[in-house]
Protein backbone atom coordinates (compact mmCIF):
# COMPACT_ATOMS: atom_id res chain seq x y z
CA UNK A 1 0.00 0.00 0.00
CA UNK A 2 1.40 3.37 -0.83
CA UNK A 3 0.19 7.25 -1.29
CA UNK A 4 0.54 8.13 -4.51
CA UNK A 5 1.06 11.63 -5.44
CA UNK A 6 -1.95 12.98 -7.89
CA UNK A 7 -4.57 15.63 -8.69
CA UNK A 8 -8.05 15.70 -8.01
CA UNK A 9 -9.73 17.99 -10.85
CA UNK A 10 -13.25 19.24 -10.14
CA UNK A 11 -15.29 20.05 -13.19
CA UNK A 12 -19.09 22.27 -11.88
CA UNK A 13 -20.91 22.63 -15.11
CA UNK A 14 -24.43 22.41 -16.67
CA UNK A 15 -26.37 18.64 -16.10
CA UNK A 16 -26.86 18.99 -19.98
CA UNK A 17 -23.49 18.43 -20.69
CA UNK A 18 -22.43 15.30 -18.85
CA UNK A 19 -22.19 12.89 -21.50
CA UNK A 20 -20.35 15.17 -23.66
CA UNK A 21 -17.98 15.76 -21.19
CA UNK A 22 -18.01 12.42 -19.83
CA UNK A 23 -17.03 11.06 -23.85
CA UNK A 24 -14.09 13.90 -23.98
CA UNK A 25 -13.09 13.07 -20.46
CA UNK A 26 -12.69 9.23 -21.26
CA UNK A 27 -11.33 9.97 -24.59
CA UNK A 28 -8.51 11.93 -23.26
CA UNK A 29 -7.33 8.95 -21.55
CA UNK A 30 -9.40 9.34 -17.68
CA UNK A 31 -9.93 5.97 -16.03
CA UNK A 32 -12.73 6.81 -14.83
CA UNK A 33 -14.88 9.72 -12.93
CA UNK A 34 -17.31 10.10 -10.53
CA UNK A 35 -20.43 12.58 -10.91
CA UNK A 36 -22.95 14.41 -8.35
CA UNK A 37 -25.51 16.64 -8.21
CA UNK A 38 -25.19 20.03 -7.45
CA UNK A 39 -26.80 23.38 -7.85
CA UNK A 40 -25.23 26.58 -7.61
CA UNK A 41 -25.43 30.45 -8.28
CA UNK A 42 -23.25 33.15 -9.56
CA UNK A 43 -20.08 33.31 -11.56
CA UNK A 44 -18.26 31.23 -9.08
CA UNK A 45 -15.16 32.98 -10.00
CA UNK A 46 -14.93 32.95 -13.56
CA UNK A 47 -18.11 33.05 -15.08
CA UNK A 48 -20.41 35.84 -15.76
CA UNK A 49 -23.77 35.25 -14.71
CA UNK A 50 -25.03 32.58 -17.37
CA UNK A 51 -25.55 29.80 -14.53
CA UNK A 52 -29.39 28.65 -13.77
CA UNK A 53 -29.89 28.18 -9.52
CA UNK A 54 -30.44 24.79 -11.05
CA UNK A 55 -29.21 21.92 -12.65
CA UNK A 56 -25.76 21.52 -12.55
CA UNK A 57 -23.74 18.87 -11.60
CA UNK A 58 -20.02 18.33 -10.40
CA UNK A 59 -17.27 15.62 -12.17
CA UNK A 60 -14.27 14.48 -10.72
CA UNK A 61 -11.15 12.80 -12.06
CA UNK A 62 -8.52 11.76 -10.35
CA UNK A 63 -5.51 12.01 -12.83
CA UNK A 64 -1.67 12.91 -13.13
CA UNK A 65 -1.33 16.76 -13.86
CA UNK A 66 -1.11 16.07 -17.62
CA UNK A 67 -4.24 14.20 -17.72
CA UNK A 68 -5.75 17.18 -15.86
CA UNK A 69 -4.18 20.22 -17.82
CA UNK A 70 -5.70 17.99 -21.43
CA UNK A 71 -8.87 17.82 -19.74
CA UNK A 72 -8.84 21.46 -18.53
CA UNK A 73 -7.82 22.65 -21.92
CA UNK A 74 -10.32 20.92 -24.06
CA UNK A 75 -13.65 21.67 -22.24
CA UNK A 76 -12.03 25.35 -21.79
CA UNK A 77 -11.77 25.71 -25.35
CA UNK A 78 -14.79 23.84 -26.60
CA UNK A 79 -17.54 24.40 -23.72
CA UNK A 80 -16.62 27.76 -21.98
CA UNK A 81 -17.82 30.06 -24.32
CA UNK A 82 -21.71 28.83 -24.28
CA UNK A 83 -22.20 27.12 -21.01
CA UNK A 84 -21.33 27.76 -17.56
CA UNK A 85 -17.61 25.66 -16.39
CA UNK A 86 -15.46 26.23 -13.46
CA UNK A 87 -12.49 24.23 -13.16
CA UNK A 88 -10.38 23.64 -10.63
CA UNK A 89 -7.23 21.44 -9.25
CA UNK A 90 -6.19 19.98 -5.94
CA UNK A 91 -3.35 18.34 -4.74
CA UNK A 92 -4.57 14.66 -3.49
CA UNK A 93 -2.60 11.32 -2.63
CA UNK A 94 -4.10 8.73 -3.98
CA UNK A 95 -4.47 5.79 -1.79
CA UNK A 96 -3.79 2.41 -3.05
CA UNK B 1 -5.52 30.42 -20.18
CA UNK B 2 -3.66 30.01 -16.14
CA UNK B 3 -4.12 28.39 -12.75
CA UNK B 4 -4.84 30.70 -10.11
CA UNK B 5 -3.95 29.90 -6.70
CA UNK B 6 -7.49 30.06 -4.30
CA UNK B 7 -8.97 28.42 -1.47
CA UNK B 8 -12.24 26.13 -1.50
CA UNK B 9 -13.98 26.97 1.44
CA UNK B 10 -16.57 23.83 2.50
CA UNK B 11 -19.14 24.35 4.70
CA UNK B 12 -20.90 21.01 6.11
CA UNK B 13 -24.27 22.30 8.20
CA UNK B 14 -27.62 22.00 8.41
CA UNK B 15 -30.12 22.51 6.03
CA UNK B 16 -32.38 24.56 7.29
CA UNK B 17 -29.87 27.49 7.14
CA UNK B 18 -29.36 27.31 3.58
CA UNK B 19 -31.00 30.90 2.44
CA UNK B 20 -30.16 32.21 4.94
CA UNK B 21 -26.02 30.80 4.73
CA UNK B 22 -26.27 32.01 1.08
CA UNK B 23 -27.00 35.47 1.59
CA UNK B 24 -24.44 35.87 3.60
CA UNK B 25 -22.24 34.42 1.50
CA UNK B 26 -22.62 36.54 -1.25
CA UNK B 27 -23.08 39.81 1.09
CA UNK B 28 -19.49 39.17 1.94
CA UNK B 29 -18.31 39.02 -1.47
CA UNK B 30 -18.82 35.79 -3.28
CA UNK B 31 -18.57 35.40 -6.49
CA UNK B 32 -20.94 32.24 -6.07
CA UNK B 33 -21.32 29.12 -4.16
CA UNK B 34 -22.58 25.07 -5.24
CA UNK B 35 -24.46 23.49 -2.89
CA UNK B 36 -25.53 19.45 -2.85
CA UNK B 37 -27.45 17.51 -0.78
CA UNK B 38 -25.32 15.66 2.52
CA UNK B 39 -25.87 13.37 5.33
CA UNK B 40 -23.66 12.77 8.22
CA UNK B 41 -23.59 12.21 11.56
CA UNK B 42 -21.14 12.74 14.92
CA UNK B 43 -18.87 15.29 15.71
CA UNK B 44 -17.00 15.42 12.54
CA UNK B 45 -14.14 16.98 14.92
CA UNK B 46 -15.43 20.13 16.09
CA UNK B 47 -19.06 19.49 16.95
CA UNK B 48 -20.65 18.51 19.56
CA UNK B 49 -23.53 15.57 18.68
CA UNK B 50 -25.74 18.21 17.74
CA UNK B 51 -25.90 16.79 14.24
CA UNK B 52 -29.15 14.75 13.17
CA UNK B 53 -28.39 12.02 10.88
CA UNK B 54 -30.14 14.08 7.84
CA UNK B 55 -30.92 17.05 6.31
CA UNK B 56 -27.44 18.44 5.97
CA UNK B 57 -25.71 20.47 3.17
CA UNK B 58 -22.65 21.04 1.49
CA UNK B 59 -21.75 24.76 0.52
CA UNK B 60 -18.78 25.55 -1.46
CA UNK B 61 -16.97 29.15 -2.55
CA UNK B 62 -13.89 29.12 -4.04
CA UNK B 63 -12.63 32.74 -2.91
CA UNK B 64 -9.23 34.12 -1.80
CA UNK B 65 -7.84 33.62 1.69
CA UNK B 66 -9.51 36.83 2.80
CA UNK B 67 -13.14 35.93 1.72
CA UNK B 68 -12.97 32.80 2.68
CA UNK B 69 -11.76 34.28 6.42
CA UNK B 70 -14.50 36.44 6.36
CA UNK B 71 -16.99 34.16 5.71
CA UNK B 72 -15.67 31.46 8.65
CA UNK B 73 -15.65 34.34 11.11
CA UNK B 74 -19.08 35.63 10.28
CA UNK B 75 -20.28 32.06 10.07
CA UNK B 76 -18.21 31.46 13.64
CA UNK B 77 -19.96 33.83 15.46
CA UNK B 78 -23.53 33.91 14.10
CA UNK B 79 -24.49 30.05 13.62
CA UNK B 80 -21.69 27.64 15.30
CA UNK B 81 -23.51 27.94 18.81
CA UNK B 82 -26.89 26.91 17.45
CA UNK B 83 -26.46 24.97 14.31
CA UNK B 84 -23.94 22.00 13.56
CA UNK B 85 -21.38 23.60 11.32
CA UNK B 86 -17.86 22.10 10.19
CA UNK B 87 -15.97 24.14 8.10
CA UNK B 88 -12.41 23.57 6.46
CA UNK B 89 -10.21 24.88 3.41
CA UNK B 90 -7.89 23.05 1.16
CA UNK B 91 -5.13 24.79 -1.76
CA UNK B 92 -6.95 24.84 -5.11
CA UNK B 93 -5.86 26.23 -8.11
CA UNK B 94 -8.66 27.88 -10.43
CA UNK B 95 -8.82 26.83 -14.10
CA UNK B 96 -9.39 29.49 -15.86
CA UNK C 1 -10.93 30.68 15.92
CA UNK C 2 -7.94 29.55 14.56
CA UNK C 3 -7.06 26.35 11.74
CA UNK C 4 -5.62 23.42 12.09
CA UNK C 5 -4.37 21.37 9.77
CA UNK C 6 -6.09 17.56 9.07
CA UNK C 7 -6.71 15.92 6.24
CA UNK C 8 -9.60 15.19 4.50
CA UNK C 9 -10.17 11.48 3.38
CA UNK C 10 -12.60 10.76 0.46
CA UNK C 11 -13.97 6.98 0.05
CA UNK C 12 -15.60 6.63 -3.26
CA UNK C 13 -17.14 3.46 -2.97
CA UNK C 14 -20.79 1.47 -3.45
CA UNK C 15 -23.29 2.07 -2.05
CA UNK C 16 -24.93 -1.55 -0.46
CA UNK C 17 -21.47 -1.07 1.47
CA UNK C 18 -22.37 1.84 3.72
CA UNK C 19 -23.52 0.66 7.06
CA UNK C 20 -20.36 -1.26 7.42
CA UNK C 21 -17.89 1.02 6.10
CA UNK C 22 -19.82 3.56 8.47
CA UNK C 23 -19.29 1.22 11.90
CA UNK C 24 -15.64 0.34 10.58
CA UNK C 25 -14.74 4.27 10.41
CA UNK C 26 -16.40 5.51 13.74
CA UNK C 27 -14.68 1.86 15.44
CA UNK C 28 -11.12 3.22 14.42
CA UNK C 29 -11.91 7.04 15.93
CA UNK C 30 -13.37 8.81 13.30
CA UNK C 31 -15.46 11.84 14.98
CA UNK C 32 -17.78 12.07 12.30
CA UNK C 33 -18.15 11.42 8.84
CA UNK C 34 -20.41 13.00 5.49
CA UNK C 35 -22.04 10.97 2.85
CA UNK C 36 -23.51 12.05 -0.43
CA UNK C 37 -25.30 9.98 -3.48
CA UNK C 38 -22.38 9.76 -6.37
CA UNK C 39 -22.03 7.62 -9.11
CA UNK C 40 -19.15 6.90 -11.56
CA UNK C 41 -17.84 4.80 -13.66
CA UNK C 42 -14.26 2.98 -14.77
CA UNK C 43 -11.26 2.24 -12.92
CA UNK C 44 -10.78 5.74 -11.38
CA UNK C 45 -7.00 5.38 -11.15
CA UNK C 46 -6.93 1.75 -9.46
CA UNK C 47 -10.04 -0.45 -9.89
CA UNK C 48 -10.52 -2.66 -12.69
CA UNK C 49 -13.44 -2.60 -14.26
CA UNK C 50 -15.91 -3.59 -11.35
CA UNK C 51 -17.94 -0.34 -10.77
CA UNK C 52 -21.42 -0.04 -11.77
CA UNK C 53 -22.00 2.84 -13.39
CA UNK C 54 -24.61 3.93 -10.24
CA UNK C 55 -25.04 3.15 -6.83
CA UNK C 56 -22.24 4.80 -5.04
CA UNK C 57 -21.56 6.90 -2.64
CA UNK C 58 -18.70 9.17 -1.42
CA UNK C 59 -18.07 8.92 2.36
CA UNK C 60 -15.70 12.11 3.96
CA UNK C 61 -13.41 12.03 6.69
CA UNK C 62 -11.89 14.54 8.53
CA UNK C 63 -9.47 13.81 10.79
CA UNK C 64 -5.19 13.43 11.45
CA UNK C 65 -2.93 11.87 9.24
CA UNK C 66 -2.97 8.38 11.99
CA UNK C 67 -6.52 8.05 11.80
CA UNK C 68 -6.81 8.30 8.03
CA UNK C 69 -4.22 6.04 7.80
CA UNK C 70 -6.02 3.15 10.15
CA UNK C 71 -8.92 3.86 8.31
CA UNK C 72 -7.29 3.29 4.38
CA UNK C 73 -5.46 0.14 6.09
CA UNK C 74 -8.55 -1.47 6.88
CA UNK C 75 -10.97 -0.98 3.98
CA UNK C 76 -8.00 -1.56 1.62
CA UNK C 77 -7.71 -5.16 3.56
CA UNK C 78 -10.80 -5.76 3.93
CA UNK C 79 -12.74 -4.48 0.93
CA UNK C 80 -10.73 -3.81 -1.80
CA UNK C 81 -10.94 -7.54 -3.58
CA UNK C 82 -14.58 -7.60 -3.59
CA UNK C 83 -15.68 -4.23 -4.35
CA UNK C 84 -15.28 -0.90 -6.25
CA UNK C 85 -13.42 1.04 -3.63
CA UNK C 86 -11.14 4.77 -4.18
CA UNK C 87 -9.56 6.60 -1.60
CA UNK C 88 -7.38 9.56 -1.50
CA UNK C 89 -6.92 12.30 0.84
CA UNK C 90 -5.96 16.20 0.72
CA UNK C 91 -4.90 18.59 3.24
CA UNK C 92 -7.06 20.76 4.65
CA UNK C 93 -7.23 23.65 7.33
CA UNK C 94 -10.20 22.98 10.12
CA UNK C 95 -11.56 26.07 10.48
CA UNK C 96 -12.85 25.97 14.17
Amino acid sequence: MNAQPMQLLTILTEAVLEDTLIEEIMELGARGYTISEARGRGTHGVRTGKWAAGGNIRIEVVGDAALCRRIVERLHSQYERDYGLLMFTCAVELQN
